[in-house]
């Protein structure tokens, strides 16, 4: 248990233009917050670091309320209660919930889930059960409805949600081509995620070698990126093709909205449907994910790839390595000490 | 019976830069066909104008392969047998098929539907039961899954498709909301069409006199124009909005395809499904079609217009209203006389 009496926190200073900066966000400290009655302490373990983050600081209407200046940067963690008033929770808890980006926070027990035990190392809760399972769980099962021996191309592939929605595809019976920003990358997903075929967007003929790797075409395009890849995928979709658009972040970090894809007309050409989905929605399928992650997972189908880095004040540096390529797996800060794995 | 012994038609010259020109077609004549054995010989009556055509002369993959420099241009019409040498047409039947810019053709049946007699005007097969009427009966009910109460906005509500797809929505309970391109029309569409609300997009307030028509925001839009339309749409757009992509009308006649809509983002902020579609993929619902479209006619609650111009000479300056907003209705060449009502 810590013995820590100051509580840090990264609060938002102001909006930022372009790449968030430590400059956006002002480290703050307070006294340690003792729980009243009906109330518990949590102490943050892991901090998930998410695209999404980038539009949340934005103040545009969105699926929901940007993050006021002077408030807790939001996000969502894994912890341990600390000290407990509350009927329902008891020291040693593991939970999950928007609890951000600090040490320590006060809770009644509102969004808070309690997590179950677990074999697998604390940080599979946001690397492989967190939003990035559920996102491409859901994402590729719930809203691409995949089927057989169909194609699917995945953008931003080595990402956390990306590697995912590929290994999801093969264990499917999908053929699946990933697209990502370095050969490293494209060698990982070959060799060890076993995709059919990974691309490098930053080689010339990229398009070619996309098109050489979907003879039959595009029946499923997973989009986290948007861009120029969203218009190259739309000319690989095949008739009656399904675009799920889980991302776009190509166009987060521009001030100005970048235009949509020039080529949008391939929507009636090509009998596109297009639909875009929050995983957040689909909550109710957590339990079937987590079932089948655990199965895939122990079966050496699904692997997933953690990048933490240490240190709750590394979050503001840490949160650019999603738009800068240089992340390789789920982004998660190690704000303290997890448990020893039983 | 027509006494011609000379057939007209008019066959791709050359492709268009911009809008279609009568210099991008030849006016050739040559002698009337004999039907052979397995044959019959169409006079073509009614030739209906589609934005369509725009992209059916372009050199680039789509739904359909282009026409070819030197045919005869591709086109829906309605005729009358006039001899046949084939079992299952006779003189005096009724037929629709490609028929194409042209005032007789052969035909061996193929692709050829024989149409059901009617009480109303021999136009209507291409006004009201035509490629527009199917088009704006599945998009909108098979696509579109529209449902009570729901807000519809439709744009280029007084064309073909739109005014049609506005009525329907009427009679299925829906709250809507036309665009068009001028006060007469939008006045048409209240009055006479008893729309909601209607709204000139030449209006420099035109996108806050939607927003006002749209209390609610809008679940469903019906899209026949892309541009700057389609992200004004996106931006009324309700969470799990569907967007039913039709036409792209502002597009057709750009040699380079305009951007995308810059507020693609919202596909996800709202969880949009944007589905694009063409009508010819749903023959099967023809006949429910036509079968609900004549009741809901016959009881004032289904009207049509159409825009009649005499003469196949007249079809290369005349599919150009359908770009520069002039027409008013389906657009339609008369060929020949059609038969006296019975």
């Amino acid at each position: 248990m810590s013995t820590a009496r100051i509580n840090h926190q990264w609060r938002l200073k102001s909006r930022p233009v372009g790449l968030l900066k430590p400059d956006n966000f002002s480290y703050v400290s307070e006294p340690l917050p003792e729980p009243g009655e009906g109330q518990f302490l949590i102490r943050n373990v892991h901090l998930s670091l998410d695209p999404a983050m980038r539009g949340w600081v934005m103040d545009r209407p969105s699926y929901i309320p940007p993050v006021q200046i002077g408030e807790v940067m939001r996000g969502l963690a894994v912890g341990i209660v600390e000290k407990s008033h509350h009927p329902n929770f008891a020291a040693g808890d593991r939970v999950q919930g928007m609890f951000g980006w600090q040490q320590y926070l006060l809770s009644n027990g509102d969004r808070v889930m309690r997590l179950p035990e677990s074999r697998l190392p604390f940080s599979a809760y946001l690397g492989l059960f967190g939003l990035a399972g559920l996102t491409s769980y859901v994402g590729l099962m719930e809203v691409g409805q995949p089927k057989i021996g169909e194609t699917l191309l995945v953008s931003g592939a080595a990402g956390s949600v990306g590697s995912l929605v590929g290994q999801i595809g093969k264990i499917k019976g999908l053929r699946v081509v990933g697209i990502a920003g370095t050969e490293q990358k494209c060698h990982w997903l070959r060799q060890e995620l076993a995709f059919d075929a990974a691309v490098n967007y930053k080689d010339a003929d990229y398009k070619q070698q996309l098109r050489a790797a979907c003879p039959k075409g595009v029946d499923l395009y997973f989009e986290n990126v948007g861009g120029e890849i969203l218009e190259t995928a739309l000319d690989l979709m095949n008739t009656f093709g399904r675009v799920v658009v889980c991302g776009l972040i190509s166009q987060y970090n521009t001030t100005a909205a970048g235009p949509g894809p020039s080529n949008f007309v391939a929507v009636i050409i090509k009998r596109l449907k297009i639909q875009g989905f929050i995983a957040t929605d689909y909550y109710s399928k957590m339990q079937e994910m987590v079932s089948n992650f655990t199965q895939w997972h122990e079966s050496g189908q699904l692997k997933y790839r953690v990048d933490i880095v240490r240190g709750l004040e590394a979050a503001p540096t840490a949160i650019n390595k999603l738009f800068d390529g240089s992340n390789h797996g789920k982004l998660i800060i190690q704000v303290s000490d997890p448990p020893s794995v039983s």
